[in-house]
């Protein structure tokens, strides 16, 4: 998608540690007309069926509320990050760790809303190391529901996530596919 | 909004402590169809300009980005939520002590997206005691920003939040006004 590169490029920042922020129009200030165009973007990358939108809280949010009007306004479940302590019997839970943050969190998602024959679109922001996106899937399996794949605006291809997940047999289809990214700037994939 | 007290009524629980969940349409799965009414209906009740929308994650996020549309689909603004001792000089930051977590926390809104002479309309699922929105007014004064009004899904007219933050001079909206809540159920506002 070359306006999301080209949006990366002009207002992406670089910080230590290889972490990109994109915080001018997604992850902190949302530009909600662009939100549209990545919303139709998903759309046309995954014609299949899809009966809900699985996030994790809370950059997914936005993305995947713009994407569900495409699917019939189908409901968005966005998984809550707890403490790896706070599962119960009522959520379906997967661990994850964050680089990020540098520790261990579960992502939850109540049973009442993800049910076997549900087809289950997954959106995220940044898909690195493919632990978010590992633990969403997981939570689908556990569901029983079905994965019919995974939205991401910002694939760190020179991270391994992308090959975990798709080793997986998810199809992953990523917005903007970066190759490189050092103080020389940002490479994209072809 | 008629439609917003008969979903809570038919999908809202109660918990131990008078907290009531609405995460089957709202905070945990998002019905995005009834969202866009969401967002048509604050609208409707905030006919004035506004530049930016500004909420806190990660519930208030939907409802913000369903609402920016009629306002030719201007920027979000989602206050991100850190530890205390977090601040940067890079922020403004406000504390709060959050009842659901029992604790202090700092919301923080990056310097470069809020400015003197933006008219903020401020988003946010819940008003109880007010401290949330508190701090997100706190947030648009120092940055010199208008507060045009707060739009609320659900107020808890039994706490004190509702007088607080208009005892401040800032117009409250809220969708549906919660005046008495217990074993026996759920009573409105008329």
């Amino acid at each position: 998608m070359k306006a999301l590169e080209e949006k990366i490029l002009k207002e992406g920042k670089i910080l230590p540690g290889g972490v990109l922020k994109i915080d001018s129009f997604l992850n902190h200030q949302i530009d909600t007309r662009f939100l549209e165009e990545i919303g139709a973007e998903f759309a046309r990358l995954f014609p299949e069926e899809v009966t809900k939108i699985l996030t994790v809280e809370a950059s997914g949010i936005s993305m995947a509320v713009a994407t569900a009007k495409h699917y019939d306004y189908c409901p968005v479940i966005f998984a809550k990050k707890g403490e790896a302590a706070n599962m119960s019997e009522e959520t379906y839970s997967s661990k994850l760790f964050s680089f990020t943050r540098k520790r261990d969190f579960m992502a939850n998602v109540a049973k009442d809303y993800l049910h076997e024959g549900d087809k289950v679109l997954i959106i995220d922001d940044f898909l690195a190391s493919g632990q978010a996106l590992k633990a969403l899937i997981d939570i689908c399996h556990q569901a029983k529901a079905e994965v019919v794949g995974c939205g991401i605006a910002v694939e760190k291809v020179h991270q391994s996530g992308g090959d975990l997940i798709r080793g997986m047999g998810v199809r992953v289809e990523s917005l903007a596919r970066i190759v490189r990214m050092d103080d020389d700037g940002i490479e994209f994939a072809e």
